[in-house]
């Protein structure tokens, strides 16, 4: 191992110590890179890093913006180091590779969280695509817990196909809602319902008639969901980030359902089937780039794909060739 | 090109013979064979085909059992005949992967269509997986057009992955509707009703006042969606079977909606789009089953995916290594 990474590594050890920090944060920018010697430099790591972790819970948030995750996030976050856990959050913003700038992960909006000497905070990477910023934020999250960090949350908006990912990196999956937001709108995040394990009704101390009301109706639709999939249906919570009370039952709330899940074997099956199905990930992604690499392929491709696109070769035939090309 | 199959083309030149059905229907038996001679075969019978395909349209056709999809397609198939077409009907059943027969397609369901000299019906076929059977009715609908058939149907289920395989091998995505589904039921459709083009809302003369409610919930709520996305909103239609007008105001609006989208460029982007989707899915497909068929890989991969599942080795190493066994 390069004697940078094996200093990063002992660094580590100390984990309150401000170089700690500083290491961690070298190390995920390593695990962001796409340059082949970094590529083989972080595998090592991630090695080392697993060999360090112990019990850890992974925590995925989602939530419209305006549904008040930053808020929420900072005040669990504190409450769990009350409880004296360590405490990191990592954000998949899917806008990141739009804007150049991750919303979500801010520090800034998290001022006390950010200080705290057992918080870590990272904003979303910002790769080329989805499955980019996924794969680089499920490596992040592997270092922190090698780094002594036991709670993971990870942040993201409320869009599609960056919610299937984040359910697919953590533990439990919760998705944030407001009592007031209207039922087509509600129902527009349907397709995200489906992935939720728990659902917090949050600003529960602004309207309490609205909360109830709320919770009813979203607990209803989604028994009827669980019926006719054959699962659990999702558990209807009021929250508040700025009561304690609700905030200190929501931390109970996961941890009754964790302990649960571990009981009866389905928290371990969850893990390990995220974990065959990053591997596989990974092989059809290296599969995919070698392909598009070839330079027989690369020299046909054009060509092949004109005709594809004209209609004059059928879309099989086309493929047969070019893995032909490729020795396939 | 084998003598049979240069047999079955010369008997596809005369598609009102008897003869034509029955090569047809060797040739789309022969596309869903996996064996590699086969498949070879396939390719040289698919691509003589796409040479005589003239201008087609194809229009997928989803909603839930019960919605009256097999009485719309046969009437409809029926009208489009009428008006100088020859209309094939394929299906996309996920179902019939695990009960070993198609409850879709079934020629017993569209009596007077099955007999029609200028129609042809073909039921799913039951590949082991979803995308097995889309690939294969994407073939079917290949050469159901090169054997002459100028507007093919689609039929699928409410369910999910079946629907945007439908949705990606058709110039045209209808869904059905009920007018008298609860509302939280049609809520759990809106994964579906983002992919839809227009929707019929079927069964109208049966209650005409809860017909007029769910048309215009329906369209309230497909113009938020699509101002949230910045699309254009789904058309909703009231729709009868038993009703000969409604049908044509159905098929008038079909036609209208395509015209519009052939002047404006659209029709064919989305053609290109498929094509070159159905050929990228094709060429990752062959390069997993190669990896997998790799005897380094099957060597280490039991004893590489155990130490992942037991979290003893990370996902992206994992895949690195084996990667590296299959030379990529």
């Amino acid at each position: 191992m390069d004697s940078r990474d094996s200093l990063w590594l002992e660094q580590l050890r100390d984990p309150d110590a401000p170089a700690a920090r500083r290491a961690l944060a070298k190390i995920i920018t390593l695990l962001e890179s796409t340059r082949p010697d970094h590529r083989e430099r972080a595998g090592l790591l991630l090695d080392a890093l697993l060999q360090r972790s112990g019990p850890t819970t992974r925590i995925g948030i989602s939530g419209v913006p305006g549904v008040g995750k930053s808020t929420l996030i900072e005040a669990l976050g504190l409450h769990a180091i009350a409880q004296g856990h360590r405490v990191a959050v990592l954000a998949v913003d899917p806008s990141s590779t739009v804007h150049g700038g991750s919303i979500l992960g801010d520090k800034t909006r998290m001022e006390r969280l950010s200080v705290h000497p057992r918080a870590y905070i990272r904003p979303s990477p910002s790769a080329g695509h989805l499955g980019g910023v996924a794969s680089q934020t499920r490596e992040a999250l592997l270092a922190c817990e090698g780094a002594g960090y036991d709670v993971i949350l990870v942040e993201t908006v409320g869009v599609g196909q960056s919610e299937v990912a984040v359910a697919g990196m953590t533990d439990l999956f919760v998705l944030m809602q407001l009592p007031n937001a209207g039922d087509e709108l509600q129902a527009i995040k349907k397709g995200v319902m489906e992935l939720a394990d728990l659902i917090w009704v949050n600003k529960a101390d602004v309207d309490p008639v609205a909360t109830t009301r709320a919770c009813a109706q979203m607990s209803g639709a989604l028994r009827l969901q669980a019926g006719l999939r054959g699962g659990d249906a999702a558990q209807v919570q009021p929250i508040s980030a700025l009561k304690g009370d609700t905030l200190a039952q929501a931390w109970q709330g996961v941890q009754d359902w964790l302990a649960q899940r571990r009981a009866d074997g389905r928290w371990l099956a969850r893990r390990q089937r995220q974990n065959r199905d990053w591997m596989w990930e990974r092989i059809h992604r290296g599969l995919r780039l070698a392909f598009e690499a070839d330079p027989a392929v690369a020299q046909q491709l054009p060509d092949i794909s004109r005709r594809v696109l004209a209609g004059e070769l059928a879309s099989s035939t086309a493929a047969a060739r070019l893995l032909a090309l490729h020795g396939v």
